[in-house]
Order: structure tokens, then C-alpha cells, then sequence
């Protein structure tokens, strides 16, 4: 299996696939030489957690909703290619 | 790991991601119940596979282009849930 592996957990009966696959967009096109795969796992209950390589980086019971994305990549950013830059989603501050 | 795992491996020189996509949220939504995961894989070359739990059920070398969603539904359909009727998908014939 292709590594690193990010994998998407989402509840299909709260209709977050979209979603799920906004995020996998996402973060394929910002990290697409730097990561193996990016996993859509479908499940029940409410769940919407973001795993890397088995490390939780986000989950909506723990971290309350949905990550925003700049604060996501930035997150599997350290993860996966610590010295990357961002552009401007690495830019934090009272205009964001 | 989740399964079965349906694996969509794509070149991102290509620019074929959006496809990738399409095609996962097409097999997320009629098999939703029945499947594990599908993960999206970067890759390079001109590659564009699909493999279901590693037997190979599309490979753009192999077989030519892309393909067509009915067919690459029929053949998921036979390898994670072969009793299952895909309505309109299952027709086949002069009108198709």
C-alpha cells in the first residue's frame, strides 16, 4: 500500500461525501508528490476523522466539526513534508 | 485496512485527478454498503488502473481510454457483490 496514507473516515447517512472529496481534492493537489494515497472510507454515526499513516489529525467528535482547510494542510503538512511551504496557508495572523 | 479496497491509480501529469475523482464518487454512491474503501492514488506515466482488492478490472494500456461507468459498475458489482442489481446499469443491449 502506497505510504504515506491519508485516509478520509465519513458518515455516508449525514451525506459528507462531497465533502470527503472536497478534502481529498484538496489535499492531492497540494500534496500530490508528497503523499502515497488518499483512502475515502465510508462509515456511520456521525464520524469524520482525517488519519495519516494511523495518526488522527482531526476527528469532528474531538476537534468539534470540520477542520478549515488551510489549518488541515498545514497539519498534514507536518506530517508528511515537514520543510514544505504553504504559500499563503502558512500565513497566520489577525487577517485570517 | 477496510475491504474490500478498490484502488483508483491515475497520473497527475495527465491532470486526470477530477476523472479519479468522478469515478470514486460514481462506485462511493452505488456501493456505499458493500465496499471498504476507495483510495486515490498519485502516480505518473499514463497510467489510469482501477483494481478491486488487487485483481485489476481497468488498466488504460490494457484495455483503451476510460472506462465507461455502466461497465466499470458491472464489473465491480461482480467482484464485492455479485447479487446486487444496478438497475438501469444492468441493461444492456441495442439501446445501450
Amino acid at each position: 500500500m502506497p505510504s504515506p496514507r491519508i485516509a478520509i473516515t465519513f458518515c455516508t447517512q449525514c451525506r459528507w461525501m462531497l465533502r470527503a472529496q472536497w478534502y481529498a481534492g484538496e489535499l492531492l493537489q497540494t500534496f500530490e508528490g508528497e503523499i502515497g494515497e488518499i483512502a475515502l472510507v465510508p462509515a456511520t454515526g456521525g464520524t469524520f476523522r482525517i488519519d495519516v499513516d494511523g495518526e488522527q489529525v482531526w476527528n469532528r467528535k474531538r476537534d468539534g466539526g470540520f477542520p478549515e482547510i488551510t489549518e488541515l494542510k498545514r497539519a498534514v503538512r507536518d506530517l508528511v513534508a515537514p520543510g514544505k511551504s504553504l504559500g499563503h496557508a502558512d500565513r497566520v495572523g489577525p487577517s485570517e
